[in-house]
Formats: C-alpha cells, structure tokens, sequence
C-alpha cells in the first residue's frame, strides 16, 4: 500500500510519518511506499523500512496534484493548510492553499480514476458562536474566520467527490492540539499549549484569559490515531454524511492548571504569570467549549482520558520523560 | 441606485425585474439604472422608466465579473446557477458556474471596492435526509447533490466575504417554486408544478408519487417578494450568519389537489393522471418536507398564505385571469 502524506512537514504530519514508520502497515496491510510532501522538505522518519520518497512544492500550482497522484496512492492524509491567523490576514493566500489547493488535489485524484481513501483534516473552527451548550453533530458550520470557512468548504467538496464515487473520503475535525510541542507561537489559542508546555521545561508562560475558560482538546498522539482510524474505518457506514467532529477533552483552563500540579508539582504550576488579556479574552469567548460527538464515537473514534494523561504523553514523546525541575 | 441581475433572463430573474420596473424603486431608493445579465439575452421589462442594460456573457470566463461590476452597482442579485439535474450530470459545468461563476463575481465585487449589497439565491438542496421533522435555522448543511454542495459553497463565500467587509451579502435559500410557469421540464421535482399548471390550462399531467408527499413551496411572486425584502434589510440584524431558509408552505401532493379542485373544480383535477414511479418516489423521499425558518419571520419574510392563494396568484400572472374550462 501507498500512502501520500500532503502536510508532511507539519506537526501532525510528522508524528503521523513517524508512526506510520514505526507500523509499516495501515488499515491491515503492509505499507510499500511513504510520501511526504509539503512546501518544505520533511523529515525521513527514523526506522522506516518502507521506501519514503520526500517531495516539496506548492499544491494548488498547475500539475502540481497530478504529479503527487502519478504513482496512484491508496490512502492520501491531506492536512496541508495556511493556519487560522495567516489565513485572516492574507485572505488570498488562504484561498489559494486552503480552498484551491484542496481542490487542485481533489480534481487530480478525480482524474487519476482509482478511488483512494482520502483523510482530510479539518477543524472545530467549522463552527462559531453562539453556540449550544454541547454542540451536537446536526448543529450547522458557521465559521468565523476565512480558516474555518475554507474548511467547510473542503468538507463539502469531499462530500460531494465521495458521493460521486471519485473518492473514498472523510474530514475530521480535529479539537485543539494540546500539548502543542515547539516554541510559543502567535495562534490566539496558543495560551492553552503554552501554560504546559513552558512550565514542563522549565520556562515560565503567560495566561491572559481567567482560568473559567474551557475548551476542547486532543494530544497530538491522539490526533495521529483519529488520522489512523479514519483511513482504516469502512466509510460505507457514514453514509454521505463524512464530516465528522472528533471527540475531545473539554477541561477548563483551571482543570489544566491542577492536572499540571498533579504531574509536575506546585513549581511547574508556580512558572505560570497571570496577564490577563480582554481583548483575547473575548476572542476566546466565540470559540467552541465542548461538543457531544455521537457519530465519531459510535465509529470508535476516542478522546485521550484525562488531561493528566494529555500531559503524560507529552512528557513521554516530547520531554523523553523528564520534567525540568530547575526553578523558582 | 444601480441595479444588476445576473441570470436576468431566468424565471424569477425576469419576475424580479418586471417588478424593479414596475416600482421604479429598491430599499426606498429610485433606480437610475437596471443591468439584466444572462447567457442568453434578457427582455427589456415592459414600461421601464429606467435605463435597462442588457449584457450576455459566461460569469466564470476572465475579466467578465469585473466587466459587470464596472459601473458600481449598488445591489447585485445573483441568481444565474446550473439547476440541479444539469449539475448532477455535469460536474464540470456545474463547479463552474455555480462555484467558480459565484467565486468570480465576489472577488469583481472585492476589487471593485465599494461594498454592495449582494442577494445570493440558495436553496433547499442545501438539506439532505435524513431531517428532524421540521428544519430549524442550526440544522446542518449536509447536500445529497452537486448543485446542493456548489449552493452551500456558494452562502459560505458569501458569509465570508461579508465578514471581511468586502460586500454587504445574504443568502436566501428559496423553497421550490410552485406553480412554475413555461412548459413542463426535466427536473425531478417539476411534477409539484405540473399537476397544477397542465390541468389549470386544460391539459394533463402525470402524478408520479402518492398524495402523501409533503414538500415546501413558494409562488414565484413570494419568491420576488424574498429578494426585494433582502435587498433592502438591515443585514448587521443577522450578524454573520447571512444564510437564511425563506419560509415557505408546507403542503401535501393532496392538499396541492384539494387547493386545485376548490380554485378550478372535478374537472381540473380528473386531468391529473396517477403513474407511480417507484425510483422517483425514493428520490423525493430524500427531499425537505418542512422548516421552522424562525429567523427569516422574525426579519419580516412572509410565506404565500395558503396553496389556493399560490394558484390564485398563477392564474392571475400567468394566464390572464382565464382557467382553461375545456373538458375531457
């Protein structure tokens, strides 16, 4: 089995290339060739004992998808995407990668006539206030953001390609990725990884918004085993309905903030500066706080257990199991 | 203020401007100026004190939004879209117009820079079964066609675009137009309207499902009633949620034909013949039967109030006042 990877470079990408290395088989069947492409090259993931062909390029460029789909991969991940804040600055750019590019790569598998199984990673940013109290999975997608609207569409597109029988496929909205590994970056929501993360490491971190504030969360471990799941699952049993919000953990920042106590102790949770920020604080007050994912978990899609065990994962993954206990 | 329909040759885009003309006005405003654009030519409505433009032309085609939008209309109806079964059976075309023809004709209204009012016309075939009993406002998009997913697509841009301050948009989505004047057509749901107007003009219909089916429905003057009303609303009341169901009303096959016999008599309706066409039946099975469009009422769209009504406004509009009394 073929297995293109468009996004490989990215977070997810790359925890999902290691473990599908680390398997060599997806959905029962033994992978022959790993392809990883994105606008940088990626990495080859350690241990690989299938062939893993690394390709960079720009998606929505004229032939750019026909190229990816010239050795007809069986499953594609496409989680390729200009993320929420780049895409509200730089409305055209997000069009072109998010909206263009999705279809640039739909149309290409279209034309390519084998029907692969085809993941595509969208978000909880379908949806924008108000909203119910659990947003169940008949609420409508209103997004707020140029992001999640060409989420939606990409949704609809695979939908509608699924339908016509031109491919197998499914979108996934994935909930927030928490803990997110790496340096701090400038996503509104990036608080939520960062009152983790920097503490774990010894760094201190700022929150701007009150600890009342919840929200819903998926570990990166996790998100790699929805991506799993949604490539092996028979869709027939979705009907044409094949977006789907997957479970998560929906804990207040408060409930983070004692689960780091449990794990790390009042040191970690000591390097956590309160600065609060209105103006984030009412950005985030639009955003979903938790969903009831009947269908997802009907179809055995499952949410990490606690948020003691989101932090766990991440100590183990990314900290090689140490704690800083440096500190103050 | 100027005016532009696109698909201004169609069967409501030519309702919509013989009223414009009629009026003389929109949203309180005199019009100076009606543009009719269409891939066919459009008829000058009869006694237009305005200037009429008429323009032909294919909507997805390079440079021609901009061509439209050259003189800065002040409100832009957009109702040109492949229906439904042409959609279905050309994907191609069907991508194209409605999604790339709509895309195309926002981003004209972007660069154009002067943030006009945009009445998309959507429909229905946003929904597919299965349905809660009557759809209210957050039930989710979820298309069974083509024509269906380019039309979400299509409210979504629109949404979007809105939000970002480049237009000033709404998406009505119209309930099936009943009694459609012209001759029969192909589309699957042309029997709604055939049942009604045939044997209205002493000819006869086939009846291919049972008197059971229940189906949602506006008189082409309601439908007009709905862009002119949508033309003029204040739209910051929607907030960004700029797609709204009209209402409509909900009938069954044999209320349409109790509503007949009372307006036309034994007659009319012994010129209905039952032939029932399993496969068809399963298709409409699929079809919205009812809505609960709280927000359209609340925002002041009205529904026809009774199916004699919708016959009695077809008999007045379309046949001069005259039933055929003819008989068998």
């Amino acid at each position: 089995m073929k297995v293109l990877i468009i996004g490989g470079a990215g977070m997810i990408g790359r925890k999902l290339a290691q473990q599908l290395a680390k398997d060599g088989r997806l959905a029962g069947q033994p992978i022959s060739k790993l392809t990883l492409y994105d606008v940088v090259p990626a990495a080859v993931p350690p241990g690989a004992a299938m062939g893993v062909s690394l390709a960079t390029g720009d998606l929505p460029a004229a032939g750019e998808a026909d190229r990816l789909l010239a050795d007809q991969p069986h499953v594609i991940f496409h989680l390729a995407a200009i993320v929420s804040g780049e895409a509200e600055q730089d409305f055209d750019k997000g069009y072109l990668i998010n909206m263009d590019g999705t279809r640039s790569l739909l149309e290409a598998v279209r034309k390519a006539g084998h029907k692969p199984r085809l993941v595509f990673a969208s978000s909880i940013a379908a949806f924008g206030a108000p909203f119910p109290e659990a947003i169940g999975d008949e609420f409508f997608a209103s997004p707020l953001t140029s992001y999640g609207t060409q989420k939606v569409i990409g949704e609809l597109l695979v939908g509608d390609y699924s339908r016509k029988g031109f491919l197998d496929g499914i979108s996934i909205r994935l909930p927030t990725i928490c803990v997110r590994p790496g340096r701090p970056n400038k996503a509104a929501s990036g608080f939520f990884s960062n009152i983790m993360r920097e503490p774990l490491a010894g760094e201190e971190a700022v929150l701007p918004v009150s600890e009342s504030v919840m929200h819903w969360h998926a570990s990166p471990r996790t998100a790699v085993g929805f991506m799993l799941h949604a490539a092996s699952l028979d869709l027939d049993r979705l009907g044409w309905r094949r977006a789907l919000t997957m479970p998560g953990l929906a804990v207040t920042v408060g409930e983070q903030i004692a689960a780091l106590r449990k794990v790390a102790g009042d040191q970690a949770v000591a390097r956590i500066r309160r600065v609060p920020d209105p103006f984030l604080e009412d950005i985030v007050a639009g955003w979903p706080r938790t969903f009831a994912p009947k269908r997802a978990l009907e179809l055995g899609f499952r949410a990490d257990a606690s948020f003691e065990e989101i932090l766990r994962v991440h100590i183990e993954d990314e900290l090689g199991g140490h704690i800083a206990r440096g500190g103050r």
